[in-house]
């Protein structure tokens, strides 16, 4: 084990050499090129058995232990955002509008370093280790199901990943049995009023007025109508109706995410949402379009593998703190593999705690403490060594 | 009179013809350059003293009579409205996106081939008649305002103006002693809330729902505050929050308009709006600025002078019907004129009682009937004369 | 006429004192019983040919003139409030929680006395009158309806009508042509939701949020449905939902009235009640039953006899100004009588002028100055003997 | 060990008996007199160190065991509820509109005939038992505090109690580390408006309006502003405002209560509350009064003491299900203790699996499945002879 660790510490400079190579060259979901062809030489250049445009775009690449043993995945992904990046540092994106502002550029050089690591090590691997490089997590409905339908799970056993965690000091390693991260779909509704002059609101149907009244509307979804310890959350990104000031409109265009945890919460809210849109607009005699979209499902935890990792991260030189942590509110497709096989997701700390503020994933100055990387590599490094 | 009444029979192809023209070649309020070119010219040519440039782009236009008597003015707006034309007329808009939907190419056609018919009986005529040709009556604040303080109603006694409308029959004509047309005002509310992370309300301030409950809370200034015999409206036309589904947003942008006939009522409407944005807002912890701009006051007639139209109009022939109107909700700023000296406005009906649907004024398929144009010619011709 | 005038003045102790005498005993509406015994009785002493009993408590006598001529109704109310009265008059209410809060005593005497003027001056009547004593006016289905169902209007050709007005200033008289006073409806809406405990919203259906909701609703019929130009309320009087603090509510009553000039903003506001009702309730899944009852249709004075009052008015003494008023949103049933014949209403003005206050109609302070009785006996005396 | 289950299945009868004849007497909160006298009395016959009048009406006795140890507190509540039962069970409440309808009678004859069990058994027993008989839990702020003040947990070590749950089926038993019941707390508005005619909105405020308005924001609290993973509750029991239907409100009544786990939570929500309280009612130029009473802290159970119960109770005869309960949203003052010393409170199924509904606590047909009282002795028993 010992032997892992001294060889990542060694290779950690190139570790951080990738990541600020790849975080100049950002690719956006669905768009992504160089950065998997980066990704299938490395690993050829390691002699795995590597499979590309899997699912799409895609990665995989497989190095075969010298016992025999389970088939253990480890998944990264490595699409960027559309965010004009602002953080000064010397290995800005060259692309604007482009960004890394998520880690995805950490993880994807974390799990190579990691590949050559456990490739020096094959001897003392049982069974196979397949290393999941994703495309386009940023982007419902997300490359995982893509790569999961084109066979990249099928004959694993089990899967493991992190997430930097830019909000979190370097140094914490956090866990979480069950639901860790929530289900996020999107609804869209489009209410369609009848305009008319300002002056003369009796001839028409005023489409933001109804739809402000059901933006207060669905705040009783949440407030009155979900169990109180049910998380549960239904946000509205985008009001718009924008017309001269002295016209009433006639459309209004409303569009928001749903956050929970619970299947049968997830159904409620989707069917209580129409409701609301429609019984506020006939209330109006006006008409409403309602569109619901699924995005990722919840990540849930399996109990054996969250426990391994809760065991293994404190023996990880630089974890000074292993905690179970909250649930979060946010969404993430690695809930696809766990829907299929046995697994674990955790998030390690990637705070460095001299900064003064510690700017959020995608924010346009966004960054990670790079020794991050060794930790996560080393956690997930050791995990597989031990399963 | 019944010189007048034949001259302009005779000269309405000509009205037809200058009205077509002017059709073609619409300009937009504040850019108006051919048109008051070609007015000036027309002037020119009738020998009438010609003042351009008057508070901008008006024109003004004297026709001195040939015994002493009053200084009567008729007003005529010739700007037109950044609308796209969809009548399918041999004479539309040559220029994409501005059209005269409004008819102020009927009321200047009236206005220059009256002048032209009081010209050729300029020894009936008593004292002096001034022809203000109005620009950038559609774009508060308007042109009348910098008319007149340029000089424009100087030494004016008496002012009418009509409004040719698309949705009063051919035949009627329409007068209102006292209140006819409202104030009509504009106000923008700029909330700044905090943006974040669809899934994690409780770190924001969220804009969207503040201005929508911004909007609920408006309702009831017009449905509790104001005494229920005072016309009021409150309207507004955007609302604009524009993020990704999964963003909280920041900031909420609401702007829209505000209509009396009672300057009390104006100002407290004014009042109360500023209230209930400043409490909303900070009932979240949000801010907001607040910018209220008056457009055009009411439009208030003076009696003698309405009944002076009202005697008038049934002896003109064309006019199947004369009555008093309801006020109406619209701004126009002959306002500017009737809160300076004494004068009256009124509707000319230009339905074409064979038109299947009657568009609206402002509406891209917005059409007269072209006879108005001999009527409102007559009425205001015979009332200048009557004076 | 002075001599009517005269007579008039001569008996107006005699007025101030039936005020005085019906103020210490008034009686609720459909429960009079002294009241119209006194009144007939009174009748009874000038030899008219009275009715009792008409329409259930009303009370009907006629004088006939003694010249052919019109028959001439004048109507006075007499029923009382239950208000416990707070003046400190001496000839104060007998009656704990009954009050002549509206002037109806004043309206009593005045017609009684008035009665006996003109019974002294029968010889200079052309025609008949008919003194209207109606019981009841304070509660809809009010006394009016019954009176005239039972007859009381069957040979009437016209009708008059005052109230005395205690926040207009004695030497005041105003008159409207047209709608006047406003109807007058009822609407009563019982939510059903479903209770529970406080701490588990999610299993109950929140009527009291239901129902604020509806009441938020509700002030769009105002500010966003109706013309600007027609005066219209929607007031809610009680919202009704009381548990323990910690118990949500399983029903809320929601009562209130309506008030329009109009039968079509009527009829559309009782629709429009209804549809904003039954959608609120169901995007909460819940129920409701929605009753309106319509009250008194509005008062509308026909032209001819407002005319008569107007020109009247000026010519008797005391009487300082004459106007004519904006309409106001109270009901009063003696727009039943000018929905079947012609006829006029007034207001006298009865506000002492040196009051520092003037307490509103239905107010536990609420008095009269009883000199506009006079002025009012005098106005409908004359219109009378003018008809 | 099995000595105690025999002798309290022997006792069982008795338990049955107790519970009965209490829930024919049931005594309101603060009330309480025949049943501490009972208590004091069941425990002076078995030789108990016996205390009245504990901080009111309490009543604590101490069994001393033989051999030295801990002191070790059990606690029952005995008051009852201002509900008129409709059990239709022989042994109903003999009193009008006052119900044993939460089973306290329940945990009364439990904890009773457990002392006489465990008072059989003394010489087994190391430390003192101190039995407290609670009144006043149904009413903040609760006998438990007032008890604790005077003195009944000064020399106690560690404090269990149960409370028998009828919506859980029998044989189950559930237990919760950390906060397992919610604080509860109380607020009232007072809403001063201005009262009025319902025909003048504008000469009020209309406190039904800014009430319901005020209903609609509050939901905001929960939906937007406390983090989704924290359970919190704001609910409204009382809006009142009652007037005739043509009268517009002055004054408005909002009562409600707030469930939180989290002390911060609480306070946030205490801070929000008014503030929009205060922000609505300036929005409408009115005033309001707000008034906030903390009610009980939440539960929150000792780690050590959970475990125990949680690895006593599987061992219980009878039990058959054990399991980690989900916290609720119902306030207890067993927080009190709690907050003072060690201990664990846990839930006892009561729900005969044969019923075909099992009403909620508080409700006129609650009624507890017996064979509940011998499961909750024995777990309680046990503990205390393991401890």
């Amino acid at each position: 084990m010992e032997k892992l660790f001294h060889l990542l510490d060694e290779m950690y400079e190139e570790m951080v050499e990738i990541r600020r190579y790849l975080h100049q060259y950002p690719e956006l979901s669905f768009q992504e090129k160089h950065t998997p062809a980066y990704i299938a030489e490395y690993h050829h250049q390691l002699g795995h058995d590597v499979k590309t445009n899997v699912g799409g775009r895609g990665v995989t690449a497989r190095l075969k232990g010298e016992k025999p043993g389970p088939v253990i995945a480890l998944r990264a992904d490595f699409d960027a955002l559309p965010i004009h990046e602002e953080t000064g540092l010397p290995f800005s994106s060259t692309y604007d509008g482009i960004m890394h502002a998520c880690g995805h550029d950490g993880h994807t050089a974390t799990l190579l370093v990691l590949a050559k690591a456990l490739n020096r090590l094959k001897n003392q691997i049982n069974g196979t280790i397949v290393f999941i490089h994703q495309h386009a997590e940023e982007y419902a409905p997300g490359g995982a199901i893509d790569m999961i339908n084109d066979g990249c799970l099928d004959d694993i056993d089990v899967i493991f990943g992190t997430h930097l965690w830019a909000t979190v000091p370097y140094g914490t390693v956090q866990y979480k049995y069950g639901p860790m991260m929530s289900a996020a779909d999107r609804f869209a509704i489009n209410i369609t009023g009848k305009g008319g002059h300002g002056g003369t609101p009796h001839l028409t149907k005023d489409a933001i007025v109804i739809g402000s009244q059901l933006v207060m509307n669905i705040q009783q979804i949440v407030s009155r109508r979900i169990d109180p310890i049910q998380p549960a959350v239904v946000s509205i990104g985008t009001f718009e109706a924008s017309n001269a000031f002295n016209v009433i409109a006639d459309h209004a265009k409303i569009i928001g995410t749903v956050r929970a945890f619970d299947e049968n919460v997830r159904s409620f809210i989707e069917k209580e949402l129409e409701t609301i849109t429609m019984t506020t607009v006939q209330g109006a005699n006006a008409d409403a379009e309602f569109h619901y979209s699924r995005g990722y499902p919840p990540v849930v935890n399996h109990q054996k593998e969250t426990q391994l990792i809760s065991s293994i991260a404190p023996q990880v030189p630089g974890v000074q703190h292993t905690e179970e942590m909250d649930p979060i509110m946010g969404g993430e497709d690695f809930a696809r593999y766990l829907e299929r096989v046995r697994g674990a997701f955790f998030f390690t700390g990637a705070m460095n705690p001299k900064w003064k503020v510690a700017y959020p994933h995608h924010h346009p100055k966004f960054d990670i403490d790079e020794r991050a990387m060794l930790i996560a590599a080393k956690v997930m490094g050791k995990t597989v060594l031990s399963y």
